[in-house]
């Protein structure tokens, strides 16, 4: 089943180019705040599957090239991420493995957006910000401590996901927290239709220009090893969103550019980038004394 | 107002040694889930006080030592915290003054717990376990892109926190994430009652000898800035946590101990230290070849 978040946190199932209004019969209220519904929805999902199939029949249906497709889970417990998880991109880094050691961070939630909204850059001057394209695993069901033998149970799907980066040596969640940064969608797919995630190709275009082309067999922590390092460190909840790591090919994007994400058997969705007038402001305070780099007042 | 969270989820004002139960008052449905009931009570919070105010009266009273008392905002937007935001602490750590260029990193808001809940520390032979004490400011209003000056306008109030941290090379948010690694507590303190956030001191006790003894006007962003620099980069939510960064003085724990955390003009909480058995399977898999660090396979 393909679930999409549209017009203003309604709840659709998309059908070839139709999205089917469900919000009712998943019992979410588009209205509420802190918008929640969707890892309720997740949570009981099993329970709910077979009054939303029941539902398409006579639901309100869209076009869904005239739907805003927001992004389908807003509000998660968190939204992790997993640094250097393809060889080739630790190469061109010039960066470890950092997967391979029980890495992966955290990103603000409120960088999440959807498929029809733009990334908007901060204003900063003389930096670089890239793409990166990645395949967002979605937790299914609550665990701590799975092995990577049982982790595909507890996923609930998967979705394509934009890990927009500004570069330099910064950590790196602020760097990849600015408002907008973590597209995600264009809606989740059950992992019933994805089936192995293991084999998924995943592409990502410029401007119809390709920049990277990469296989899911090429993670060094697989899909199962990702959710089983995850969640030996905490528990991992319903609605919870991992970004498995990106490919090489990373590189610069800019205002005006389009944006294409295409994962095998999963979707694909294109993103416009804006030039955003504000995030320049990390200000150094001027009420300190200037300090060395071990932080020793000068 | 010293606003707790109790009991299985109800919302109490404390006042001296006893807990009032004004959970309906505050409109907060203890069994919801995900429970974001705390998050919504202090977006609504300048209407919702006069009718908590006047539900103090008759609410059902506990004693405060015999309630279980649970994290106050159990699902946040996000769990921010500042890395290196004290001077002397970047001397003991040998470590630059992060926080002044510009940084943060997130936590996952599944590390939160409650004054009452021990810290579980993961089975990791060999690896030091530290305290940091720390001010966490919670957020009252959304805000993008405020200054230091109209910051305090968007705090909602202050709590201890302590942010448990593995020392160790790995990416800081999975050093810090485990469950049970971020007890916020005793319970909010409103910032009317607490004013001026930049002149408390800080202390931490493990099994009452003193660790650190600190004040926040040694913040190297001090709470004011430390909102700003947030906002810049993202839209802060209400209910938004962010530790404001440890002073000097970290050191191990173990199994048995008692921390306790104090600051003025918000609360103390001793929190007691278990040992679990997990945690420590970040197993590298065995399917890949070995690599250098630079990621290349040998």
């Amino acid at each position: 089943m393909k679930i999409a978040r549209f017009n203003g946190g309604k709840i659709g199932v998309v059908i070839d180019d139709m999205v089917h209004d469900i919000t009712v019969a998943a019992g979410v209220d588009a209205q509420e705040w802190p918008p929640v519904g969707p890892v309720r929805l997740i949570a009981d999902f099993a329970q709910k599957r077979p009054l939303i199939e029941k539902a398409i029949a006579n639901a309100e249906r869209h076009k869904l090239a005239d739907v805003k497709l927001e992004t389908p889970i807003p509000w998660p417990n968190k939204l992790i991420a997993i640094p250097v998880n393809y060889h080739a991109h630790a190469l061109e880094m010039s960066s470890p493995a950092i997967s391979r050691n029980g890495g992966f961070f955290v990103l603000a939630s409120s960088s999440l957006s959807g498929a029809s909204e733009p990334i908007v850059l901060p204003y900063l001057p003389g930096r670089q910000i890239h793409h990166e394209a990645e395949l967002a695993i979605i937790i299914g069901k609550r665990c701590r401590n799975v092995t990577a033998e049982e982790a595909l149970d507890h996923v609930f799907g998967y979705a394509c996901l934009l890990d927009i980066t500004v570069r330099g040596k910064q950590e790196r969640a602020i760097r990849k927290s600015y408002d907008t940064f973590t597209p995600v969608g264009p809606y989740i797919v059950t992992s019933d239709e994805v089936g192995e995630p293991d084999d998924l190709q995943v592409r990502l275009w410029v401007n119809d220009r390709i920049r990277q082309d990469a296989n899911t067999s090429k993670m060094i922590l697989n899909v199962r090893e990702t959710v089983a390092m995850c969640s030996a460190v905490m528990t991992l909840e319903p609605g919870d969103i991992i970004a498995s790591g990106t490919a090489e090919g990373v590189g610069p994007i800019e205002a005006g550019d389009t944006i294409r994400i295409e994962i095998d058997r999963v979707a694909s969705m294109s993103i416009a980038v804006h030039q955003g007038e504000i995030g320049g402001n990390i200000a150094i305070p001027t009420h300190l004394p200037q300090t060395t780099a071990q932080g020793i007042p000068t």
